[in-house]
């Protein structure tokens, strides 16, 4: 918990994540970053939701300013920008994975309950990674 | 899964989720119903993120098609609906539990964490409950 005053409409914890998200696309860049293995405005932009330009630079300039990603210079292209995600962003990775495992149960996707299972084990060896630096 | 055709922008399942969900709002008003006993419009409309009345509307209409609640008139006036979750709608317990522990570690909100510990053991049957059904 940082220590600077709550900006948020009310004190519910709930209501401040959602906040942050604002909407979904923010948790689509995540999810291209914590499983896809996307690092690149380039790469995000690519993604088969088709985010629009100036909605992608406004959440990813959101994002790191709430701290969930970090931005470093290529080091091949010192004008772009190499995007990860911080600690705080990977303990994202459980309520990703409560969204696939809800909507893999309930609505009609096309990810295969194996692959569902290895992303599931993955996020798990994340998070331990994460709980263990 | 159902076997209606998948309406999605992709076939991921995570933008599955965030597609019914929109907005933070929907998730809100499952937050009421789910940990708040709120059950009718009034009570929803009085939660202190303060929801405008219209969006309230159309997000009760969209989560009802959706099939995470359902509606049935309230016995005493019938002219009013109780709202309650299905089935579905309390399978979303991981996922808001999940946001309550993230923005309660990162972020400046009002939740003790006893609270937190209490509200995450009531989720945990809520969804013992369900699975037993």
């Amino acid at each position: 918990m940082s220590g600077k005053k709550a900006p948020w409409r009310s004190g519910c914890p709930i209501n401040a994540a959602l906040e942050i998200f604002g909407d979904r696309w923010s948790l689509l860049i995540i999810r291209d970053l914590m499983f896809r293995g996307r690092r690149t405005y380039r790469e995000f932009l690519a993604s088969e939701e088709g985010i629009a330009t100036n909605i992608l630079a406004s959440r990813l300039k959101s994002l790191k300013a709430s701290g969930i990603i970090t931005t470093r210079p290529d080091p091949v292209d010192g004008r772009k920008q190499i995007y990860a995600l911080t600690k705080k962003g990977l303990d994202l990775a459980p309520i990703l994975v409560g969204f696939m495992e809800w909507a893999s149960r309930y609505e009609k996707t096309s990810m295969p309950l194996t692959l569902l299972r290895r992303m599931k084990e993955e996020a798990g060896k994340l998070v331990e990674d994460v709980e263990r630096q």
